[in-house]
This record gives structure tokens, sequence and C-alpha cells, in this order.
């Protein structure tokens, strides 16, 4: 299936930098025309005779006209990203010349290049499988340390290994399950019941493992969104600017970082805490304390984690214990957060509240215990269910697949508690390969293919 | 002045490409250290026993943990964009990704590079002299083929070799005069005093000539402000959706150009025509027909071409007449459209009107003479003026230092009239090269480098 898509015989271009205004601009070329367009663009030189990897200046000129003094650097397929002839042209960072480079080449017989469509050439012919591929947009897209290393992982292979050590293993079993199928006459067993048992046992417990660090997965990429909801007056916008104001010199430093982004998400150990609707939910939350309006709890339940901020001078152990049964009953995942210790003091407030271990004390105003609440949020959010040192799956693709894994993980080993005879054994174990080789890009088609590549940047 | 600026005993570092997001992003690396910070940093070779212009695939690797796959361009100092060693790392274009290296980079000994400061070492260290260390800055804003040609051509040393003709005359006579003071008791004159005036008087005309470029310059790189007014019912909204829509196709294609922009500007032959306030105006000019209010009329001189609209079948030649006096009075640089000439038939129109031939005569609604109407516009910015293969001076600080050019040149020349000695003479040609080497670069301060590289973009 992938024979007839690979030996692409046209050659793409994108412009591969981010768009607008820099001071230099790269337009990537792919394909078997690369040397031919860049030859008819780039009058200095025969790049033909040039050797891969290496760096040369010159004009590019279009119909006697200079359009840019340009850097261009040559990669011979299969050296090259793609694993075809690469040809990268560094250009002042005008988009006005970036568009005319591009045109250039497109008049010289390159065609706009689709989104991700380098990286397709880059699978196709071999040089990443799917995983990886795919982990490419999550390393672009990433914007915390644990979303970034986590598609580094996955980039580098972490995620493909663990799948191909598991393929490799069913691989064996199911040849000899259909060896024994040739010889189904004479009674024998090649292939050792017990063994694939401990097999398919150890299996599911790894693909349920990788199916359960999803929800992790999504954290990493997407970040949690998060409310900080409370009475008026109970601190929330000192608590929201304390955590806000500490971080925001560490988000500004990152270029493109919008001012939106830098107001309302938190990154707390590379965790992103997006803050949503804050101010709406709050608003509700302050005039409707019996929470009685089914759209704001809405609202709330959405959300990954609610901090629910209280003046600790104010409100009641039993107000406390009454907004718990609230929230249990809606299902919120919720951090109690008791603000305020400074008006009476800690010790005082601590033995007030002592019968609610779970309350955690603070003094927005004095910056007291905010690394405490950071903490808090961070183990909410981890609860202990996966090490980010672990392959952890952030790809809904890959969720998707990896539970038809499970389900024909556990058809093999339910059909083995029933004493399922070989070739119907087999036909499971070929379907839960089938599902793993979905995920690696072993097994896949055309327009499975375009789909995954469509959501890529243009240049990618 | 300079010896103590080149020389640089430390290593700079920023982002190159345009901020954001992208496929690729490249950090610019320029110093003595360069390749010893990227050794530290890239542990797959050892960069300095790597041939220049060639380039490597490697993993940047800060503190034990892998940032990224990258592949660095390295250029050997001096055949480099600043002259110094420079590195170019090419990352996956995530932010903070870019931040991760710039970061990992300042750690190893490198410090972020201010606006232009690339530039500015090229300008020190003499590969490129002053005009096109600057025009480097225009080309990477230019939008329009117009100002991307004269910036092109300016990069390219257009301007300067200009210049330098100039400069190397004066210097000679300069000289020449210069001896004669040395020889001054035997009353000599090496310098030949018809030559000089003659060259004093050539050297007039050409400065003159670059100080009126700086009009058509201005037009060039910054656009022009355009207003379309007319009485309501003019067919304004038609015209402009007319003019928008043809243009919006050829912009939407550019990357990074902006909603507004496509809405506002209009690139006709490479001149950018920008609508000002356009609402704002018509809407004012709508209800007063009069122009009495003062505030209007200001908006409306602010443009650099009004495009006057009326309905052919409504208004009269008298009032068109009246408009043209109300425009003449308040020194308005305008252009007459007769509109909807569809309705009773375009002989009749033209007989209608016949005593005022400036009349340009167009069916916005039928897209008749659209073309003619922008050939009109572009005519009326160009006016004759300059040639746009000429020089054309786009930069207001050549533009100043050149009125100073032209002004000492003057004094020479009634100097001369009026019969100085020699050593007086030689004074204001010093000036007057001074004024000129001011402008290439060859007579500065730093200060004044400093000003002029901080209007730079980061990384260039």
């Amino acid at each position: 299936m992938l024979g007839k898509l690979t030996g692409f015989d046209d050659t793409i271009v994108a412009v591969a930098t981010a768009p607008g205004l820099g001071a230099i601009a790269v337009i990537r070329l792919s394909g078997p025309d690369t040397y031919r367009i860049c030859n008819h663009l780039f009058p200095a030189k025969d790049l033909l005779q040039q050797a891969s990897h290496t760096l040369h200046f010159g004009s590019i000129v279009s119909e006697g006209h200079v359009i840019d003094e340009v850097v261009v650097s040559l990669y011979k397929g299969p050296r090259s990203y793609t694993g075809e002839d690469v040809i990268e042209i560094s250009c002042h960072g005008s988009p006005y010349i970036q568009q005319q480079i591009i045109d250039a080449t497109i008049k010289a017989g390159a065609r706009l290049a689709k989104p991700g469509e380098f990286t397709q050439r880059a699978f196709l012919n071999g040089k990443l499988d799917l995983t990886q591929a795919e982990s490419v947009a999550d390393l672009i897209a990433s914007n915390s340390a644990a979303s970034h290393q986590t598609a580094m992982q996955q980039m580098r292979g972490g995620f493909s290994k663990e799948l191909h050590a598991l393929r490799e293993q069913l691989i064996t079993f199911s040849a000899l399950i259909e060896l024994e199928l040739d010889f189904s006459q004479e009674d024998v067993e090649f292939a050792d019941r017990t063994g694939l048992y401990t097999l398919v046992t150890n299996a599911t417990g790894v693909v349920k493992h990788l199916i359960d660090s999803f929800r992790m997965g999504n954290v990493i990429k997407n970040g949690v969104n998060t409310a900080i909801v409370g009475k008026p007056n109970a601190g929330k916008s000192t608590l929201l600017n304390t955590l806000l104001n500490e971080n925001r010199a560490i988000v500004s430093d990152i270029a493109g970082t919008t001012r939106d982004t830098i107001e309302e998400v938190l990154n707390i150990d590379g965790i992103l805490f997006r803050l949503i609707d804050t101010a709406g939910i709050r608003e509700s939350l302050d005039t409707i304390e019996s929470i009685g309006v089914q759209k704001t709890m809405e609202k709330i339940r959405e959300a990954g984690v609610v901090v629910y901020l209280f003046d600790v001078n104010e409100l009641s152990e039993t107000d406390i214990r009454n907004q718990i049964a609230t929230f249990k009953a809606q299902e919120v995942n919720y951090l109690l957060v008791g603000n305020k210790t400074d008006v009476t003091g800690e010790a005082a407030i601590r033995n007030k509240f002592a019968a609610i271990p779970e309350i955690l004390f603070i003094s927005a105003k004095n910056h007291a215990h905010i690394q405490d609440l950071k903490d808090a949020l961070v183990h909410k959010v981890m609860a202990g269910d996966v090490n980010t040192e672990d392959t952890i799956i952030t790809n809904a693709r890959h969720h998707a697949a990896l539970q038809e894994v499970l389900k024909s993980l556990m058809d093999v080993k339910q059909g083995m508690d029933n004493g399922l005879p070989g070739d119907l054994l087999a036909l499971d174990i070929r379907l839960c390969l089938h599902y793993l080789g979905e995920i690696t890009g072993e097994v896949t088609n055309e327009d499975r293919l375009d789909y995954i590549f469509s959501k890529f940047c243009i240049g990618k």
C-alpha cells in the first residue's frame, strides 16, 4: 500500500520558519527536481557539483531580477530530513521576499507543500515511524518542560521501541501458532501455551499502563483547566495575582507568548494550569452560594481542578463540610485553600479547622505557603498516576488504537482460558498486531495518513 | 574611533527567524567563543575540526537533558555575515525549545544580542558599509516590489557607489588645494579652479536629485495615504470592494499578512496605497458638503491622494468645478472620478463633462476602467518625479546628511564665486566630505551607530 506513495516524482516547497517578519527566513524544497530548480534560480554555482551538507552564498535571480542574497544549505538524499534531495534557502526575513522566492520556485517547477508533507515524506521514506513523525508536531507545539520532554522522548523513538518489543514477541507466537495449523492433523503444540499466556498477561499490563498514561499525557500536552472559586473577599484576586506575578517573569521571556497566554496560564513544574473563565464562574458562585444553577456547576466540573478559596476568619468548619459535600455530590476535583491566616495567626486557624486536615492554609497577601499550594496543585493533577519519566501517551489516535489492542489481547486471553483452538487464537493475535502496527505506521492507509499529516503546520 | 569597537571579545546569540511557531527556527551565534560554546552543547562532533560552510546533524544537550535534535551551520570568520566565527542552529520551531537553546548558550558563555548587533558587527568588521547595513533592515521590512527593489539596490551598494564616486573626486581636489597651501608663498594653483567648479556644480545636481528622490523613497517605503471620498451613493463602497477584491487574491497569499492589512492596503504596481480612516472622512464629507469643518479637511490633507468619487448622473459640471476649487484652496492632491457611466452610457457622460478633461470615468459596478483608475493613482503619486530604476533615498538619516552635503557644496560654490582663498575652500570641502562619510559610515561615532542599529530587529 505504501509502495505507490514512495518515490515521489514532484518537488515540494514551503516556508519552514514562523510566518511574519524576522531577520532571516528559511524556504525548504524536497523532491527529485530540487537541485534543477535551485540551479535555475541560483546562478552563482552549479549546486549539483557541490557536496552534500555544505553551505553556499549567492543571489536568487528570477526573470532577470535579483530577489535576494541568500545562503543555500544542500542535503543530498537519502541524507536529509525527508530522505529525498533537500535544499534550504536562508533569505532575508521579509514576507514579501519569502513570497517572491516561493513564487520563483513554483515557476521553476516546484509545488506548494501541504501541511506536514515534508514529515509525511520522511515517514514514507522510512526516516521516521508514524509515532515519531507525529511527535514532531507535538515537539513544535510543546510549550512546557513536561510536554517538551514527552514529545522529545517519542520523537527519539521511546514509545515506538516499547511497542516494537511487544509486537516482536506477538509475531513470534503468532508464527508458531500458525505453524501448528499446518500440522493440525498431528495435534502438536509448537507454541508454548504457558509462555503465551504470560506474554499476553504482561502485554495487557503494559498496554493498560499506556492507556492510563493518556490522562496524564493530555494534561502534559494540553494543560489542566483550573478554576479558582470562592465567596467575595475570600482573596481570589490577590491569590491570582500572586500566582501570576511570580509566574509572569518566567513565561514572558519566551518569544511568541501572547499577553493573553501570560495572564491566563500558570506553568508549575512544567505543567500548564489554564485558568478557565474564572471571572464568570467566580461571579456566579459569589451570588449563588447554594450552587443551585446547573450551568455554573457544569463549568466547574469541566475544570480539571477547582481551587476553593475561603476566608478562614469568616467561614466555620460546618461551612467547609457543606462545601465538601456539594463538591463531592457534583464529582468536582477540588482543593480546599484557607486564606488570610495572617489575621489571627496560623496556629489558631489550624486549630479551628483541625477536623478537616485536607485544608491547605495560606496567606495570599503575605505570600505565605504559596509554594505548598503549587505543590498541591501539581500533586492533585499527577495524583501519583504516572511517573513523567515513563512513556506517556499524548495522542488521541494512539489512545484509541491501544484500546483496540487491549480488547484483542483480552480476547486472546479469554480464548486461552476457554481452550480455543490455535487458528482462532491466531486471528485475535493478528488483530492485535494490526492495531499495534497502525500506531507505528507499519499498517496504515493513505486517507489515514493524509488526515494525520494535515494537522501539521506547513513547512514541516 | 572604530578601532576600539572592532575585535569584539564577547559572543552574541539571538533567534534570527520570526517569533512564534514554525516548523523550524534558527538561532545565530557570532563571536570568538562561538565554537567553544556550541561544542559544549553539541556532543556529536568536535565542530572545530569541521570545515567552514558545512552542515552537521546532532543533539543539543544541556545539563544532561536533550533539548532538541538540530542541524548546525558552520561559518568560520572572516567568511561569515559578521566577519566573525558564526554558527546557526536550526532547531524545531517551538518557542519553548528556542528559549531553552538560547538559555543553554547563555549559560555556556554567550550573551543575548541587541537589536541589529549582528549587522553592526558586519559593518564594524568592514563586511558592509553603513548604507548597505541600513538597507538590510529596509529589505527585511520591504512589503512591495518597489520597496524591495530600492532596498535591494542599496544593499548591493548602488547608493554607496554613487556617493563613493563623488567623495573620491572631492578628496582629490581637497588634496590638491591643501597642497597649494603648503606652497602658498609661491602663489601656485595645483587645483584646477574651473575643474573644481564643474565638479561642484555636477555634485550639487546629483545631491539635489538624491534629496528630491526622498519624497518618492518615502512613498516606496511607507506607502501613500489614500482617501476615497464623495457624496452618499456615489458608489464608494462598491469601488472600494472592487479594488480590494481584485487585490485580495494577491495579498492574501503572503504569509503573515494580517486581515487588517489586507482590508486596508492596495498594492498597485508595487506601490502601497494605504486607505486612511476613510469611513470617518466619508461620513464627515457626506454630512458637511460645504467642507467647513477644519478637522475633516486636515484629515483629507494628510492623505497623499484623495480620490473624489461622484455619480455622473447626479452632479453637474458646476458641482465639480466648485469641488475642484475647494480642493485647490485646501491644497489637496485630488483625483476626480466619475462613477456610474453605465446608467446613461459613457459617450453621453463624456460629452456632459467635456469641459473638465481631467475627470476619469468608471463604472465600479461593471468593473469598467478600473485599470485606468489604478494607472492614474500610480501616476498621481509618481508624477514623473523619479524613475524607480534610479537610486532613491528612503532613509531620513541619509536625507538629513545629504542636505548638509548640499549646504556645504553651495558654500564651496559661493566661495569660489567670491574668490575665496584655497584654505577656506578646503574647509568647506572637508565639511562636505565629512557629511558624505557619515552616510556611508566612513565617518561616524559610537552613539550614532548604536542608535542606527537599535532600530533593527533582534537576530539581525
